[in-house]
């Protein structure tokens, strides 16, 4: 920042020059106070410069009335689940009101390492929003699967410079933490003065105090609203998760309060980009919780000065001078009616993303391994006791089945290493897709991304597979040696690197014909990408095989 | 940190290894979900591992079911003020629950410039509790006195790193700011990452959110409840001062409450050893907030958590596995009736204080200007409008009066300079202190720390500032050519190297000795110290001669 640029803001806040921009006949949502106050609001470049007073502006907005509240921040999510490249992603969740967002690169880590999570630090630099980067923890996520890269605390100090760089994401092998792995351990460290994110689903009791003893700060996992309770309790500043999975919002909300807020806040994790389109982003999950009973002005000071203070943040989730310009002006407070965003004191407007130039995306070419036969994917024979994973409608966690006890008979599911390393192939079963005739593939499969294919018959699985390998990443469904619908994903194996609405345009015939073969689960590509995901119990399927994850850590099934 | 400390301390917060430390029978108060809860408190090394269960311990100290709060953190406060080294400082106040101070080491810095702000920085490393150092803004506060020294961004850039530093400290030249003061300027900027402290008494409205918009953070300078109202609602964090002239806290109690307390903070700014040891430190600032009606958990969350977010410490202001173990014990929550103190998971006893190594004081020497006659203290002959300073009791802010309009004759004032600049005396009159005959004298004065005198009879105030001169800096009270009582001040004249309990047993003396020569006020050697202080309005006394401050700004009266 120049200091004419501090002088500029000088002269505006005090109203002796025109501010850049003035929003007149709004009402302010104070968070720190709690209260909705009236005044102009004046911006100079990107921070507003005034409030609780009149001023005259070069540009000048008349609020009619609306309610301008500070800007959401999402505390936690990974980019690559929304399917676009962050300049794309921007364009979807901007106009939704979320002006942060802050990432872990987990799944482009796994696939490339050091050049994915340096690729979005880069992406940060060019866009309108602020994206900042939690450095991946757990690449791999276990030892249990075959990732495409591992990164040691070695590989991470270096980004740790970089301005967009936050902290370490995700401690998501809480196994480890508690088992005093000295990886893990020198990761803790090297990070111990800058904020370590959490990740402990149903962890409870002292083991909850020994992994948050290790310093760890936050958890977007909470499933359960005792466990919620506990990990607040406990000093975590729990961040609601919103997903297109995992939605959190509704169970967890009586614990969002006017004395909790700020030890709370909202995240996505990982949400696809129909249902941003469809339901919003970090404004749905404000929404629901509002819906489930939370005091709305809870709910914004959470979706925005809670997160902020929770991720030292100083700049922002206020409407205050000195506190950066990023606004949402609402027709609707409990409906989280979104009518404009100004973002670094900028319109959210088409304008706004034009003629701007992006890094180029890496990991081109990441899908490497050899085309599959049917055969080469067929499960053993089942005996009674075989296990089945039971997949839950709308969760991640899974049950752990016995093929004997099922009412109907599962699909089967197979898991391909793809990184170039071993050739591997998982095989099990999973139920709960429902009576699906033909397969669908990705090649997302959290966290390791190797190909996954579920279905009835070989066949199809083998072509699906195949298909995804000559696209160099993607999601498929096919049925009868057919292709049905497709989405190409060459970034990584993980995002297109076409617009958001192409995107969008490609992800509803692939719900269509998932639905046409017969699959019952709404968001069957999202839930077949975290069958391979061991972090999350209870029964997971990797290129190693099935593991069950359990309170005493991880194991591979012999099998 | 060792990586075998990270694992000691996941071993102890999992019960699987004995913690260092173990209170039983507690009720933690949860700063976190403003509750009290049950079950032990696991401490290893210097922090919390475990809470909300049962743990055993290689120590372990029975609460007797006492109530047991996060340290209390001063958020703003010069330690000169307390007139010992930071050594002694803690032995005072850590017993009374202050665990984490803020200081910004202004007055030293006035008078030896970087040399000052090191030392500060370099004793907190010695110290059992956490001193952070905010980096000194204003030296000298104005243009229109004669200090020891002058600070630029180029010389404060440098001290950044020192891992005490915090932030730049109160940014008082508030018409230094709305000037777009380029020196000034350029301090905020070399800081606009990381905190900026503010001081703005009575700014309001565009005037003051042209201040915020300079990025400037917080505020402990309001005195009335409009202003603090005001500033918080502009996004500042109030620092309720309770201090031992300057005590805001009762006024400004209503603005705390449960919807508050994330933005508002304790701090003491100056406050002074008979004080600390008759009344408290921060535990008496929350004992009056209570006592005024704040909602006791609402106190102690601002005392803790709210100040730890106001200022980034993320590692403190909850008892939670993970955070400090700096713990305040409490027999009652009203009355803050602090019974044990445990600082960074040792308990405070005197054991804590010996054989400790601290560095070497700096600043002897510091009173350099030839010894005066009567004659050179000798105010003119007064007309009726001849302006007068106004002392309140117990407020920094001074009334601007008229020599005419007054009751009782006032006394005669002088301040001289003490650098070895250029040998300045300003004169004038100061009402207020009562009929007192004989003298009262200082070498600290707000903030270039020039000598002060007052008296009824320029021959005692001859003798009092020759007496400071010989003990090269110091207070005193002379009457009849007589010295009644003194306390030397050799460390940059503002602070004694000798303990805080010989400190505070030469301080009855003075205030007894001033009592018995007349003057009415309760603190008289403080009240004087403030007198030279231009940056608080209304009128005050430097080397140059009376400054009228007001809102457009300070000006030198003609004299």
């Amino acid at each position: 920042m120049p200091q004419g640029a501090l002088a500029r803001r000088i002269d505006q806040g005090t109203g002796r020059a025109a501010a850049d921009l003035v929003i007149r006949n709004a009402r302010l949502l104070n968070t720190a106070t709690g209260t909705l106050d009236r005044g102009d609001i004046a911006i100079c470049g990107d921070v507003v410069v005034g409030t609780h007073d009149t001023y005259r502006g070069r540009r000048e907005i008349d609020a009619a009335g609306r309610i301008v509240a500070p800007g959401f921040i999402d505390t936690h999510l990974h980019i690559e689940s929304s399917l676009v490249l962050p300049g794309e992603f921007e364009q979807g969740v901007l106009p939704r009101g979320t002006t942060t967002a802050i990432c872990d690169p987990h799944e482009i880590a796994n696939v490339l390492g050091v050049p994915g999570i340096r690729y979005f630090l880069e992406a940060s630099t060019s866009l309108a929003m602020t994206l900042r980067v939690n450095l991946s923890s757990c690449v791999p996520a276990t030892e249990l699967e075959t990732s495409g890269a591992r990164l040691e605390a070695d590989d991470l100090l270096p980004l740790r410079a970089h301005p967009a760089a936050l902290g370490l994401a995700e401690v998501m092998n809480f196994p480890g933490v508690l088992a005093n792995d000295p990886a893990l351990l020198a990761k803790l460290q090297a990070f111990a003065d800058v904020h370590i994110d959490g990740h402990a689903p149903l962890l409870h009791g002292p083991a909850l105090n020994g992994y948050l003893a290790a310093g760890i700060r936050t958890d977007h996992e909470c499933t359960e609203f005792d466990e919620a309770r506990e990990k607040l309790a406990k000093g975590m500043v729990v961040l609601m998760r919103e997903g297109s999975i995992a939605k959190n919002v509704a169970t967890l909300a009586p614990l969002l309060t006017d004395l909790t807020w700020p030890r709370i806040a909202f995240c996505t994790d990982d949400r696809n980009p129909l249902e941003i389109v469809e339901e919003g982003h970090v404004d749905a999950a404000i929404r629901i919780a509002i819906a489930a009973g939370v005091p709305p002005m809870a709910a914004y000071r959470a979706a925005s000065l809670g997160a902020a203070m929770a991720f030292g943040l100083r700049d922002r989730g206020l409407v205050a001078p000195g506190y950066r310009a990023d606004l949402v002006l609402l027709d609707d407070l409990g409906e989280v009616a979104v009518a404009e965003v100004i973002c670094g004191g900028r319109l959210v407007e088409p304008e706004l993303f034009t003629g701007r130039q992006h890094p180029t995306a890496v990991g081109y070419g990441s899908v490497r391994r050899a085309t599959v036969s049917a055969e080469e994917l067929a499960p053993g024979v089942p005996r009674g006791d075989t296990p089945v994973i039971g997949a839950r409608p709308l969760a991640l966690i899974t049950d752990h089945l016995a093929w004997g006890a099922l009412d109907q008979p599962p699909l089967k599911l197979a898991v391909l290493e793809r990184h170039g390393r071993n050739g591997n192939i998982g095989r099990g079963w999973v139920a709960g897709f429902g009576p699906l005739r033909g397969a669908i593939a990705s090649s997302i499969g959290h966290d390791s991304h190797n190909l996954i294919v579920a279905g009835d018959a070989e066949g199809d699985m083998a072509v699906a597979v195949n298909h995804l390998i000559g696209l160099q990443g993607g999601v498929v469904v096919v049925q009868d040696g057919r292709v049905l619908a497709d989405l190409p994903l060459p970034v990584a194996g993980l995002m297109s690197d076409r617009s958001f609405s192409f995107v969008e345009a490609r992800l509803r015939p692939l719900r269509t014909a998932a639905a046409a073969c017969g699959c019952i689960l709404g968001e069957p590509l999202l839930q077949l990408a975290f069958l391979p995901l061991p972090v999350i119990p209870h029964l997971k399927l990797t290129d190693r095989g099935y593991v069950a994850a359990g309170p005493d850590g991880l194991r591979l099934l012999p099998g």
